[in-house]
């Protein structure tokens, strides 16, 4: 068996796994996946924040691009700060079917959207 | 707000989504997805298959590729036949980290490869 460094995931395993800063703090934990389907690809990790925005736990979809797997840690690293996430664009329900808030979301976060 | 026709599924809930055939029978459904964490691409569906096969509920991994979310029927269309599966190259334990099995295994259904 030629095994890889690769890693791949079940959907039903993503819950729980964690995301450090680049100092290796650790700042969070994905809750669930957002995925297009029709791409097959990604779009945001809900996550929820411990301590990090020091207002108990809260969930943020953050986008996907702005993460990083790190197999050596076992976990996503980010350059997120508590003011980004703090700032960013509020989310109502259907956010996930909201281009405009989308859009307006990863210009925020300062990365590509997911769907160009 | 602009709603627009893509769909994001959230992983704890692509159990179950249903797949067609061309002619929209009903073949199976998805157990799970397995995804990349590095690019953060779908790289198979998990696929459960129940009367397709006639041999009971058996898991397969179908390459995402194989399968076209259809937003209209509420699920994924794919081509694939019966022959295809029963014929796909057997998996074994850590199949998902063989690269050799998932070359085969590409082939096989003559789709792209997720990784390249």
């Amino acid at each position: 068996m030629t095994t890889t460094a690769h890693a791949l995931v079940s959907s039903d395993d993503v819950n729980g796994t964690d995301v450090y800063g680049r100092d290796g703090t650790h700042i969070g934990a994905i809750d669930h996946l957002m995925i297009d389907k029709q791409s097959g690809k990604v779009a945001y990790a809900v996550m929820g924040f411990g301590g990090f925005l020091g207002i108990g736990e809260e969930h943020h979809p953050i986008p996907w691009n702005k993460l990083t797997y790190e197999p050596a840690q076992g976990g996503f690293v980010t350059d997120l700060t508590e003011a980004q996430v703090q700032g960013a664009p509020a989310r109502q329900d259907g956010w996930y079917a909201d281009r405009d808030w989308e859009r307006r979301t990863h210009e925020h976060y300062g990365v590509p959207m997911y769907w160009i």
